[in-house]
This record gives C-alpha cells, structure tokens and sequence, in this order.
C-alpha cells in the first residue's frame, strides 16, 4: 500500500493534493486524469515536465502490433491492438523573466491540486519563486467536456507577486512524446515484467500528415503507422493580458504552438483560455477528420470557457442527484465512493459505442484494453446511475457481433466468441488459456444486457441489440457444451474468473451464468418471435436452449458439502500458504501457472462470485458455507476480486469483514495497493465500490425484475444513503442501524422488496420506513497468512 | 504419403534410389543422410545444388534465440537453443570441360545412390552428358565416420566416355549457406506455419575468426554469435589424375577450397580423396579446438580411405551381429526395419554425453531438441543392441541435473524437472501446457535408467548415475502430488503424452511411471545405502516414496468398466469425427487447442502407451478393453503413435491391425507419411518399428528383469528373427506360424518366459523350441473415419 501522504480526505466533494511528491507523480497523474469517455487526458502537469506518463488517448484509437509466440498454433491472435498516446495538446509552458517554470527548480512555495468532482474540472494554484528570485502565483483549470465530446479547454493565468516580470505562456501540441510504454501485461492483476518489444513497436507511433498554424489556430493530422488511423487535434487560444501583450505562433511535424508574450505588473494577470478538439478515424479520409476537429473546436470557442464550464456543471449535477452515495460518519469513504463515481462516469459516460477499457482513459495499462471488467462491474453501476452510456456500452458490444461471430467459427463453433482483451472487438489475447478459454465473457456481456434491459423496459433496445446478443451467446453455448451419460450438460475445459485456474469442466460461475444466458435468449425469443425468426431461431432452438439451461451441471461436492469452483476444484492440493512470504504476492510473479493452476488457490472471486451474481441459485446456508470454504483459499492477487468478497461478506452477516473489503475496493487507486496506478485507474474496482455499498451493506439484488434490498450498515458507518434508477422510477434508500427508509423520488409507483417483505412505493407513499431484522452471529473466516484485508472496522469504544 | 517412386525396396542390406525426383529431394537428403550420433551430413549432394534443405550438424552445438512471448509469465523460459547448420564440407563441385556440372542442365543419362546399411556408406554413380556434349561418369562414396567420431571422408573419382575432357573439381568448405530455416514448430507432429522470427535468428549463424590453407589443406573457424560456440572444419585431400594435374587453394572469410585441374583422356580417371574433421565447443579457446580438428584430420588421413572402410565395416558388422531383425516374408519391411535400425545407430552410436534428437542428426526440424523420445523410443532399442549407446546418453541426462534441480526449484518444486525439449539441458519449450507440464519426461528417465540396469547389471553405473537420476526424478513427484481425502496420491494438473489433452488431473500413464521411478528409486536406495545418505536420503524418504507408488491413483470409469486416460477424461464430449473432412488432420493445424483440449480427442497413444510400459499393473481383459476404447478415439497425428498402437493391438490379439500399424512406423520416412520428413528422420517412429516388431510380434517384456517374450506372427510374416542382448547373455529369437525358438548366442545361462512359461537357456541349450498358443478371437477395433492404417495385412489368398 502506498497511501499518499498529500491528499486531504475531509472533502467529500473534491480530492485535494496539498504539496507534490515527485516519488508517486505517475500515481497523482492517474487518479487527477479527466475524461468523459470519449477523449482522456492524464493529470500531468501543464507545463508537461517532470513527468510520470505522458498521457492523451482517444477512445478506440489504436496502433496494431504482431503478437509473438515461441510456438505457433492454430487459433492464436496474429496481431494485437495497444492504446497510442496521441498528441499532446494540453501542454501550457511558462518562462519567469529568462526562466523555465519547472517545479523542481527554484522555490515551490505552494502547489495545490483539486479534482473537483461537481464541477468536473482540476484546479491547480503554484505560488513559485524562479531560482533567479521572480516570484508568480499560476492558477490553471483543465476540463474535459461531457456535453462536447471531443473538446477540452485550460484556462492558464499567472500573476507575478512582488514585483513585475517578463512572462512567456507557449501553448503547445506535441506529438509522440518519449516515455510511453506498451508493454504487455495480464489483467485484473499486478503487472509483470513486460516484453520490451510491445514497447519498442510504439515509439514514435504517429506519423505526421499536416500540420497547420493561422492567428492563434494550430492543428496537426498524424496517422499510425501500421493501423493506419487518422488524428486531428486542433487548439484555438483567447489571450487576456497588459498592453504590448504579443502572440506569434509555429508548427512542424510534430509540434505547434502559440507563444504568448508580455511584461506583466505586479498585481495584474497574464490570462490564456485554450480550447482543445480532437477528431479521430480508422475510416474516414482526411478532409472529413480534420473537418471534425475543427468544428469541434468552432463550437468549443463559440460556448466559450464560462459556457463549457456551466454546461460540465450541469451534467454533473443531474449525474449526482441520481447516483450519489452518502456515507455518513466516515469522511475517507465518503469521499473515496464519490471519487469512485466520478471516474467510472469518466469512463463510460461518452464512450458512445466504444469500448470501456479496464483502465477507462486513465493511462495505457493493459493496452488500454477492455475486458469483461466493463459487463460484470462498471455497467452494472451505469445501468442504475447512467442507463444512456450503459446501453450504449452493450451497442458497442453488438456493434463487434460480426467480428465475434468470425471467432465462433475460426474456433470451430457457432455463435458468437467475444474477445477476452481487446480495443475493436478483434481478440488480442496472446495467452489462450487466460483468455480466449474465458468463455464467461459471452455470458457476462448477456448477463449485462438482461440487466438493462429489465432496468431500461426498452423495446427496441431489447429487439434490435439485447435479441441478437442473446441469441448468439446462447448459440456459443449450445455448441461449447454435451450431455454427458447422466444427462446433466456441462462445459469442459474452460477458464472461468480465477485466474489461478483455467481450462477446468464445469466453472460453476460460467455454468450458471451461461444458464442464465440460455434462459434469457429463450425468452427474448418468445417475446420477439419475428426478429428471432429473422436471426434464424425457430422454437425447437430455443427449446434446446431451454433444455440445456434445466440440466446445466453444477459440481458440488458432497462430502465437504460445498459448491465446487470447478469439477474436481476441491480434490487439489491447498496451496501451502504458510510457505508463503508475504513479498510473494502477487503469486504470478513468483510461481509459474503451472503451480497455481493445479491446487486449491483462488486469484479473485469465482465461486464466490456466482454467489453474488446468481445468487437466486444457492440457498442462503449454501452460501455461508462456501464463503467460509472459499475465503481462506482467496489471495486477492486481483483488483476485482474484493468488492466481490465485500458483497458476499455483508449477505452472509460478516459486515465488519465487508467493510474491510470496501475499503480496499474504494482506495484500490487513491493507496495504490497494487502498486500499478501509475498505468491508469482500476476502473472496475471504482466500481466495486459501489457495488460494495450498494449490493453489500445496501443488499441490492436485481434477479427477477423486482428490486431487493437487504440493508444493514456496518459498525463505522451512521447512515448509507444511495439512489437506484429504472425506467419506472428512482427510489432513494437510506438506511441506519436500526431502519431502512425508502423514498420514490420519481416515477408513480414501483414495488421493491425489503429483507424479501414486498414493499409498495408510490410518488405519495413518502418515506416509507422498514426496521432491519437482526443478524444471525458467524465466525469471521480466515484469509491466507498475510492476506488479511486491512482492518477498516475496529471495533467501536 | 508420399511414396517415392525411385526407392528399390528388394535389397535387404541397402536403400538404393534409381534416378532422381527433384520434387522429393529434401525428403531423400534426410533418407541418404550419414551420422555418427556426433556429426551429421545431410544427404546433399556433392556439388551443392540443387539442394532442399542443406544440413552439417554438431551434436550440442547451437545458436541461442530469444523465446517470445505476446504475454509474459513466471517461469517461462527466456531463451530457446536451435541447432545449426554449420560448414559445409561436404562439397564437391565438378567442370567439364566449360560447364559446371548440375544434375538439371544437360542430360542425365543414369544416377543411383545407394545407402549400404553393412558398409556404412553412401554411394553414388551419375552419368551425366554435359549441355555442350561432353560424358563423364561420377562416383562418388561418402561415409561418417564410426570408428573416429569427427572425421567424415568422401571419395570422388570422374572419369570421361567417349573422348578426353578438362576436368576442374573444386573442394569446398563454404559456411553460412543459405536455405536453412530454423522455424519452431511442435514436437511429434506435423510442422505448423512457423514463426518467420526462429529463421530470421538463424540467417548467417557463425561469424568467421579464422581461415587458413596450405598444400592440401584448409581450414576455417566461425563462431556461433550469440552463444560464442566454436567450430573448427579441416579438410585435407589426396589427388590422383594423370599427368599435369594441379591443385591450387583458396581462403576466405566463409569459404576455402581446394582446386584440382586436370586433362583426362577417355579411360581415364580424375580422383579426389577428401578427409574432413570437425571440433567444437561452447567453452574451450580456440587454439584447443583448432588442435582437436587438426588431431582428427592426421588421424584420419593417416588411416587412410581404405583404413576408414575397414573401421566402418568391422563396427557395422558387431552391430548387426547383435542387432539384426530379420522378416521373412515381407522383403520391404525387412528392408525398412534395417533403414531404420542403421538410422538409429546413426543418431546414437557415437552421442557421448550428448543428447540424442528426435531428428538424430539429419536435419533442423524441431530447433535440432531432444524430447522424451529419446528415452522412451530410442533407448529400449539401444540398451538391448548397443548399450553403451544407451548408457551415454543417460549420462548425458546425469550431467544436466544441476540445470534440471535449478528449474525444480525455479518451478517451487524438489528434485529435478527436466525440460520438456533442449540441445544442452535447458528447457527451450516455449509452450507449457505441452511443453514444462509433461512431466512424465522425468518418469521416462526413470524408467530407461531401471531398464539399463537390469539390462547391464553395470553397478558403478547404477550407483553413479543410475541413483542420483532416480533419487531426484522422486522427489520431484513427492513435490508434484498430494493425497486426497481417501489417501490417495494424486498428480493433478500435468500434461500426458497426448498432446490433444493437456493440464489433467492423474494422467494414468504418468502416474503409473511415477509409481515406477518412486519404487526404483527407494530400491536404488536400498541397494546403494551410503551413495544414497551422501545425496541426502535416508530411510524415512524412500519410506515416502514408496507410500506414494502404493498409494498411487489410477482413474478408473466404473460404468464404462474402462481406465480413463486422466481424471475425468470419459465424460468429455467424443470430438465429432464424422464431420471431420480428412484434410482437417492434423487437427492441430485446423482446430484450437482450446477445443481439442476439451473433448474425447487422442493425438497419440496415452492410456495405450501406459497399457504397454506399465502392462504389468493391467490385466489382460483389461488391455484390451481399453485398447478397444482408445482406437475409435486415436487419430494418429503424432509420430509416436503408430508404432505403440502396433505392440499393443499385437497383445491383444489384433495381428492384422498390428501390423498395418509397424507399417506406418517402418515407413514414416521413406513414405513420408508426415509430410515433414524434409526436416529430418523421425527417430523414435523409426526406433519404435523395432519396438513394434520385437515388443508387438515378439511380445518382448522386461518389466522384472527376467526377457520375456509372447511371439506371434501377423499373417504376412513367414519368420521372424531378432536378438536380445543383456549382460548375461544375447538370445536369439526366431518365430514362425507354430512355434518359437530360442537360442542363447552369447552367456552361460539365461532364465526367459515364453508365454509365461519359464524356459531355462544355457550355453549348451541350442534351438530351445515351444509352440505358440492359440489366439483368442477379438474383432478388429475401428478407427475414427479417415484415420484407419493403411492395409498392409491384405488376407491371404
């Protein structure tokens, strides 16, 4: 864990930094990164050094690289898709008299930086002595719009204090900038020594077509080199400043920049206002991108900084009013779940039919790869808090249908194969037994649109994207699976979310889940019969389908008289975890798969996982036994696995255990306690958090349609508060430790369940209140030796 | 297949080719190669071109590459060794007259060549008519050298018809030929499209540190680049051609020959006797292995050509003398049989403490590595033909150890894990799930130890290398296993021989070779007490270790009434055959491993191979109940199947189909049934057609020390003739349709079973005969459609 000493927590609202550590720079770039999941730009400092990772990346922009093997065979990705570090357009440079700003030389007398989470925006004041004595007060914000996509503005002003200066702003873009490196690594987890060819195939990536510069105008056009993707940014700048204020401006290849000249009084400000556009395509010709980056840029400069500023307002207070999440009597936290949501609305909120990488547009870790990360954890917090970008998450997904399909049949089956990582819907998985063989995905990406589809009430949505979704996952199914002599259908060699096994028969988690998929294409057929007929599913299909779900095999074993991860999971060896020395972990790092595969060791939740996600299907005793079972086996190696164990610990009564792993969810980045923030935000595990809070000590559960809750806070915790949205209303439910109030906040009427009492809320009911039945006392279950989660709950006085 | 039309399969004792297929030309230079186990000549002829693939190979000596991979992990191995092709000294190139001679130009006339499996020789006779007009007749006679293991000499005479010619003949030593690709590729099956990467490290191996010549003489020194080998090629010649002839030589940097002009008058004869001597090492200076190649060639020409022939013929003739299988009956496969015994000597006799290849010496398929093969296929023939050989070539795995302890450990594991694939010991497999995970390659150490053992009863060998292999092969199954709640010792999550299953839980054939190594090793220890103590072990381990071998699990379908090849294995899905098209095998080139993986599916015997090395834990009705499982599911796309499918459906009454099956393995090559025999001759497959002679027809078992044999010859067979030689004595073996005989050559007395009947041989003895049992009627078991044998046992008129 590293926990930043510079970041104040008592804000519930922003995430201030007091002061700068040079030693996690690359840490602070990631959690003060703006986004709106269409354009990212890392929290790196205006005047671009020092650095951490220079970072720009634009959704979906990617170079292409050839994936190696040391054996070939049939079936492996040839190419690969990594995240390109584009242009560099919000570079701000300051010279003081004949000096360069730059942090690490003269005197910082203060440095202060706030991730404001209502307004949208990061501020940062320097108050800065020059080595020569010149001193300067320089307040920049930095936005990135969420009502215009493609455009990001700075306002940029410095003061000089004492006495009068001669002062220089260049605004600059800058394409392919040193220090970005691609290089590989496994999902969900720490990041291993990478291969330095991924790195060596993307320095210098870009390649300059056009470069331009009119008045206070610069653009550049660049194309990847193998890709072959076009990228226009385009800045236009607004100077405030003394009499005899000059501007010129420049551009090459691979730079522009307006250079801002003028002697400013003490007491008077040197101001400039940049508006940012950036325009991208693997398709379209240059004229048309360039056009766009333009007009961008046209509709940026005619709102203005004020009007962009107002408009971010704006969409972040409707954001708030149906997603925030009150923790009363524990600030950190309160403050850690709204940073949280922040960042996952980052993400996905413009992702517009683009992929929600695991590291949102934070950083270029895994690539800058989406895997079923944005399914099983970030959309089902969009889905309740921010249906559009939820839906349009799963149009993307659909939109990728037919380059799933080729895979279906490259594999030799039918349906549809969803890539395990990827950028374009291409698989890019290198290491098959970890990725393709994680078939879950199919059902992951049907569990999700199930999800939205009961939130949304959406026909169209459910006819024209969920229908062919559903139906084709289902098809994988079918052609995965086989009868065996007793008539049970079971899945063989398949890797499911512990990625400590794979290629085991019968994951519990993927078995239930691809029922639960199986179900849900039977019935999207039963209830569009025309389009379905129009995919080619007839009734005896979907019977089929329904067949396979009624017999799908679930391996139990009898004599522990517990749920299996897999067929044979609990026959292995247990790990010997007393042999373990804490600086082991993550095991990946020092054991080989071959090892860890073969005994009884867990990376992340899987079994406990389906406890959560298809909880419907384990009775509540069930559940008990397996969390106990299952927790002294699980070592956490991966960012997604404690919200899981977060959720399952609050429905199986162990609240103070659940809060321990909410916390280790919610600071995952904030403590970098994977020791990898530096590459970008763990946005699935942002999202755990609310899944902790929420699923966890709120109890929500969605299976059927009704919305459930079992709430019960935990011993730090005086009141949760949080507010679920569906298509027929928004119910705000706060709960303390002796009640639950429920509160209709829009819509007519809507039926919930309470601790499984139904409950009628209407637009009149008011606050509706319901008391907590009291919690059957379990023994709290033992992790590994070492891998105890921090203790959040001590024990109250 | 490719069968190729111009082999003579009528000489018994010779491989004669009449004319020349420029089509199947790579093919026959691995047929017409020449080795010693130490060097190795393609069968490339003299003048170089036209060549498919040409081949110089050093046994140990290698480049090092780079193992790439597109995700990394712990304990991937780094880099990969490729065997290299090194100096070319084989090259005799001829001018008559003002035209090169080049078997495509002008016209030829006749061209023979002849591998002489008594002589040891490669023989070839051209007749050629040059563009212009002009008649020569070559002959030219190569041989390696057994009796000097790095000499190879070639005669070379011209000679004019019809009137006199100038004759030039150039004698090369060239480096750094082109057309060597050192594509990695899988292990016992067909090639697949490699990666361009493994050749692009191998274009232009050796750089040149020395090149030298005088009179006759000539010489060059290149080393490897990146793993700064030496290697050292000396050639000296002698000249007789009529008056005037002259000789002139020539050096460079990466060639050096000797020129050789002269008129000769029609009658007459233009001779080139060239000696060639090869050194090298990895960790000698140059001046010692300059002195060692220099010693070879003085030696070498002191004996002289007619010397070398005599040495070659008198090794030859003790070999055959011990080693001859005779066919009676079947001329072609009396022939093959003696290809494929003289090619295994070839890879072997001269080996010494260097590992013996799956392509013996005779191209670069595979990267040149040595896989489980080798203990498993080529030793069981050694040891009871040439068991010095044999001895060797374990203790060449006995000088790895230290590399092999140090990958236990690396692993987590005690004991020692030997790699999967390697020239030197380390493990090159760039893929684990087949390649570190088939950790039955320790257990098939084990097993070639026990078997040299009780072949030589050597006890310094037993005691020194024999212990110390099997005291750190058990402890790495101690390391390996676990009990289970029944106290069953189990092996879960390793690799068997079929390559089309990987990661299973108790693969029986491992856990049955276990068994084996753990219970030689606690007697190993109980026959060597104090060499035991001195590597640690006292009573209480080799009490453990025999714990384990009784505890050992053994999956057994119970409804089935079948042995399951691992865990689990007879619940999977049956692969669909029937909608296999035939140009889909091999699978692996059409399917993914993800799929073959997962279903009912057998590259190569498993479950079979277990039923024949450890046929002493199964009963009879068990054999053949599993035989008659496994066929319908075994697809042949590994050249180690045929020949154990061969000895297995020989024991369990299945003549016929035993010997459509030592078909294929006696005819792997000179039919090329894996269309890959260009990259070198499959060894163990030519290994395993005396396997499947003496073990199938001969039903030769050693499981206990005492010969036993069950002889039953297949309908096509008239008799059947082979010897077996341990330290006590050599029998011969003679069969016919009634009864077998036995004859005890060598020794005072031997003890054999016939059918289970224990016959007491001596010196005085002569022909001891007994009839042969009936056979029990069993029908022929099929194949998966497309995939059955050829017929070679067509019913008898």
């Amino acid at each position: 864990m590293i926990t930043h000493p510079n970041y104040d927590a008592n804000d519930p609202w922003a995430l201030r930094e007091r002061g700068l550590d040079l030693g996690t720079l690359a840490q602070s770039e990631s959690v003060f990164a703006l986004a709106n999941g269409h354009i990212g730009l890392r929290g790196n400092l205006d005047e671009g050094e020092p650095v951490g990772l220079p970072g720009t990346y634009l959704n979906g922009f990617h170079e292409t690289r050839p994936l190696p093997y040391a054996e070939s065979a049939y079936g492996n990705p040839e190419a690969g898709e990594t995240v390109v570090n584009v242009t560099d357009a919000k570079l701000m440079r300051l010279h003081v008299d004949d000096e360069l700003f730059d942090v690490r030389y003269g005197e910082l007398l203060s440095h202060e930086r706030v991730l404001d989470f209502r307004a949208g925006m990061l501020r940062r004041e320097v108050h800065w002595r020059s080595p020569a004595g010149a001193e300067v007060r320089i307040r920049s914000k930095r936005l990135v719009s969420f009502s215009q996509r493609g455009v990001a503005a700075i306002e940029y002003e410095v003061e000089p204090v004492g006495r009068s200066a001669r002062l220089v702003i260049q605004s600059e873009l800058v394409t392919n900038e040193d220090g970005h490196t691609g290089a590989p690594s496994g999902p969900g987890g720490a990041e291993h020594g990478g291969d330095p060819r991924g790195a060596a195939a993307l320095a210098q990536p870009l390649e300059g077509l056009e470069s331009f510069a009119d008045d206070m105008r610069v653009s550049l056009v660049h194309r990847t080199k193998r890709s072959g993707a076009l990228v226009c940014v385009s800045a236009d700048h607004e100077v405030e400043g003394p009499a005899g204020t000059e501007t010129t401006v420049e551009h090459g290849d691979d730079a522009a920049r307006v250079i801002v000249a003028a002697d400013v009084p003490e007491g008077s400000t040197l101001r400039v206002l940049k508006f940012i556009s950036y325009a991208w395509s693997g398709h379209r010709a240059l004229p048309s991108v360039r056009a766009q980056a333009r007009g961008g840029l046209a509709e940026a400069a005619h709102t203005g900084w004020d009007g962009l500023c107002e408009e971010q307002r704006a969409y972040l207070d409707a954001f708030w009013e149906g997603a925030d999440v009150e923790v009363d009597g524990d600030g950190e936290l309160q403050q850690a779940i709204r940073f949280s949501l922040f960042h996952v609305l980052q993400a996905g909120a413009r992702a517009e039919r683009r992929a929600i990488a695991a590291k949102g547009l934070t950083g270029s870790g895994y690539d800058g790869h989406a895997f079923w990360d944005s399914e099983s954890f970030v959309l089902p917090v969009l889905t309740y808090t921010s249906p559009d970008a939820a839906a349009d998450a799963l149009r993307w997904r659909f939109e990728t249908l037919g380059l799933a399909r080729d895979r279906a049949q490259q594999l030799g089956w039918a349906g549809a194969a969803f890539p395990w990582r990827t950028i374009t819907g291409q698989e890019c998985s290198g290491y098959w037994p970890a990725g393709s063989a994680a078939v879950h995905i199919g059902a992951d990406i049907a569990d999700a649109v199930l999800r939205y589809q009961r939130a949304s009430g959406d026909p169209v949505f459910a006819r024209e994207v969920g229908l062919p979704l559903l139906v084709e996952t289902a098809r994988l199914w079918i052609s995965l699976g086989h009868y065996d002599r007793k008539n049970r259908f079971r899945l063989a060699g398949v890797t499911g979310p512990d990625e400590y096994s794979a290629l085991s028969d019968d994951n519990t988690y993927t078995n239930l889940m691809a029922r639960r998929n199986l179900l849900g294409a039977a019935e999207a057929v039963d209830a569009h019969p025309e389009s379905a007929a129009g995919l080619g599913v007839g009734h005896d299909e979907s019977t089929q389908w329904r067949r396979a779900a009624d017999a799908m095999h679930v391996p139990y074993d009898g004599i522990l008289d517990v749920h299996m991860q897999a067929e044979g999971f609990t026959h292995h060896a247990v790990w010997d975890f007393e042999a373990t020395p804490a600086e082991n972990y993550p095991l990946l790092l020092h054991y080989p798969y071959f090892d860890l595969y073969r005994k009884q060791v867990v990376k992340q939740a899987d079994l406990v996982l389906a406890l959560y996600t298809c909880g419907d299907r384990f009775t509540a005793e069930q559940k008990a036994r397996a969390f106990a079972y299952y927790e002294p086996l699980t070592v956490r190696d991966s960012s997604l696995s404690a919200c899981v164990q977060a959720i399952v610990a609050a429905e199986t009564g162990h609240l103070e255990l659940a809060y321990d792993y909410l916390g280790e969810a919610a600071y995952m980045d904030l403590h970098d306690l994977e020791h990898n923030t530096r590459d970008g935000l763990h946005i699935a595990s942002l999202a755990g958090s609310w899944l902790a809070l929420v699923a966890g000590f709120g109890g929500f559960r969605d299976h059927d349609g009704v919305l459930s809750f079992a709430p019960r806070v935990p011993p730090g915790v005086d009141r949760l508060a949080f507010r679920i949205g569906v298509s027929t209303g928004r119910v705000l439910v706060e709960v303390d430790a002796e009640n639950a109030h429920y509160t209709l906040q829009s819509g007519e009427a809507l039926e919930i369940h309470h601790h499984a009492e139904l409950v009628h809320l209407t637009a009149d009911s008011g606050r509706v209140s319901r008391p907590i039945p009291p919690l059957p006392h379990r023994e709290r279950p033992r992790q590994p030796s070492g891998r105890e989660p921090l203790r959040r709950s001590a024990p109250r006085a």
